[in-house]
């Protein structure tokens, strides 16, 4: 029974061992491991109390009816994938974190004016088809008729993977939640980021997860003999790009945002030869859209005056661009004050998630909230994540008193409409 | 017969049809090729009144006596051999100009203080077994025991190559010439930048054959999310390494030499990841080996502030290292002198030479002198090589000018060795 702050360590740890790989964690949609984890985790699900089932998509569900059968459902959850060489918190911890406070509200469920759901995702990282959210998406009823052409490493199709699971790619919809069967969307997760640990809190609340827009680019010069080619008539496409790199850096400094150049290549380089064609990514993520885009603006015009002086050119192709998703106000609110209650901080820190969730998902159905929880060091991604047992007992109380700020609003507003 | 600059010009044409390759010339050391080469080449060098033999490294060799048997000789060549995709007058053209030079003293060979002797260097690219200028290096007495295991792309070693094409690796040193028998060594070559064509100037005298020092540099700062590292607290190894590559590019234009950072990677890097480790190459060269020592102490200095600002680490190992050669002044005047006698230029345009040539190898035999004919846009190493005849008439002339200035020179210091 998952019902406290141990509990919950010691599940983490118990689903760290279902992996593909002996040499740390891996479990991506639709495997072997998927299925294990499913088989492990069910039984806790049904031991909080919750009704229990598997989807169309293959998420984990429970659902525990409130004052009455039928009302909406206040959701709480996070996913169960991994990246490879993952760490144990990463998505795990906020189901588990889950469990335990519908634990807390198993014996007073009556008197709650909405139901508690708890979904742990089957695909949030997209690790094996390399789209994300794919079971985020198909309860937010996202799902795209694209991705079943999508193929996994070993050429093996999303459709073919749903059929090997179990499941029945025709019944997808079902996986697709009614908006007005929904009340909010709540998410613990750790940070992922430094900014709690550096402040020494343990919980914050989320304000918005940045959106991201990433870029191809390509800085196009003239290859020359690097010992016959004078400094002075160079069209060098590494120098320029390496102005881009720092542009690109100052550009997200100025503008408070995060821009990131992760790869980056000199096309058929060689020692000797001055590079004529460099290739490079841009990641540019903010809390919000319009700040990023005018980032990204001063960004090109910097390539625009960079090429301009060094006589080569700059051409880029969007890859990707999601949007922004704010947390809804009443959340943030309901949030804080559950944090203020267990920590006794006046102020919580509020902060944005650099990184992408299932609450992204999630926005398109319903209000969305997340609380964060300090990790060390930041690292994620990496098995050296790690959170401290006592953030996460502050955590499963600051959810408690959370879902109870929103069943007193709940219920005034209930009470309001029904006058 | 090669005795004007029309069938220089022609010489070259026919030479570029005997290639590996149907997309471009391509002719390597010890190949079917250079055989090839050389069957079409002898009768070339006979014709000119050499007396002509393959060394024991197979370079293609000829003399004529001069004013006596057995008398010291100024050596005219350059080499045979291509790079992949190379275009026709790299090498060839100086081997093709020494021997039309050589076809105007055939007359009046018995007024020469020296011999006259012709090489064609059947090595000088190292494109076959990654080490340059093997002929010249045979010739000159550097031939190195090490070699004899290089081994080409399809595993064959140099001994075996060697054998192959008909030489006995035991007689190697046999090619070596002694100091003695060298009065000097001159060569003809395309400059293969852009420095005459941009003073419309058609020759040029060399200085210098610039030193190079190759490094491997390792940028180690730490990985991160690209979405939850704040911008602040990144140890970011590509911003690092681009502001090397500006340093690096800076210290060159400082102090008069040429680097380049060719290659240039993001090792495992991915879009949403900031960069730990980045791996690029530096190649840096100068007329003088203490200026460019000066300007990699300056930017391995640069690299200690940059590391120290951004919390990564700079290391680096050196790869390559050849010192500059510096051009025989009395050979410069002649040259200087023979360009004057054509162009009517006072002062002919003196340069350095980026590139390497078998000059370099030859310094260690004899005194060395290198003119430069003016080739358009500084292109080389490619298809689009190109001269014009007239350039290339002035050159027998300038080079015929040369080496008679040279045989005054000479007959004034035989006459005063033997008052």
């Amino acid at each position: 029974m998952i019902h406290d702050a141990a509990s919950v360590m010691q599940a983490c740890d118990r689903l760290a061992a279902i992996s593909a790989r002996s040499d740390g964690i891996e479990r991506v949609y639709l495997s072997d491991e998927h299925a294990r984890c499913h088989a492990l985790v069910a039984p806790w699900f049904e031991a909080a109390g919750l009704m229990t089932w598997q989807d169309a998509a293959g998420n984990l569900c429970g659902r525990m009816e409130g004052a009455s059968d039928g009302l909406p459902a206040v959701m709480l959850g996070s996913h169960l994938d991994t990246v490879p060489c993952a760490g144990r918190y990463d998505g795990i911890l906020g189901v588990m974190i889950a469990l335990a406070v519908v634990e807390r509200f198993k014996a007073a469920r009556h008197t709650l004016p909405f139901a508690l759901e708890v979904v742990g995702f089957g695909d949030e990282e997209g690790v094996r088809f390399g789209s994300t959210l794919l079971g985020s998406q198909a309860i937010a009823g996202g799902w795209n008729a694209r991705w079943w052409g999508l193929e996994d490493a070993e050429g093996i199709t999303l459709t073919e993977a749903f059929t090997s699971f179990g499941l029945v790619p025709e019944r997808i919809a079902e996986a697709a939640r009614r908006p007005d069967a929904l009340v909010a969307y709540l998410e613990a997760h750790i940070e992922q980021g430094p900014y709690l640990e550096a402040q020494a809190r343990p919980l914050g609340v989320v304000t918005a997860i940045a959106g991201a827009r990433r870029f191809d680019v390509e800085c196009a010069g003239h290859a020359g003999h690097a010992g016959t080619t004078p400094m002075t008539m160079r069209q060098d496409a590494l120098c320029a790009a390496s102005e881009a790199v720092l542009a690109i850096e100052n550009a997200a400094r100025k503008h408070g945002c995060v821009a990131t150049v992760g790869k980056l290549d000199t096309v058929a380089g060689a020692v000797n030869v001055v590079p004529g064609l460099v290739r490079f990514s841009v990641d540019i993520r903010a809390q919000d859209d319009a700040l990023r885009d005018q980032a990204w603006a001063e960004i090109t015009a910097a390539f625009e005056s960079i090429g301009a002086a060094r006589r080569v050119a700059f051409s880029n192709r969007e890859t990707h661009c999601a949007a922004a998703v704010g947390c809804a106000p009443e959340l943030q609110s309901a949030i804080a004050r559950g944090i203020r209650s267990v920590t006794g901080e006046k102020e919580p820190l509020r902060l944005v998630s650099g990184a992408g969730h299932d609450a992204m998902a999630m926005a398109n159905l319903t209000d969305v909230g997340m609380l964060f929880l300090r990790c060390a060091g930041g690292i994620s991604h990496h098995p050296d994540e790690s959170v401290l047992e006592e953030d996460v007992a502050l955590a499963i109380d600051a959810m408690v008193a959370t879902v109870s700020a929103l069943a007193e609003t709940h219920k005034v507003q209930i009470e309001t409409a029904t006058v």
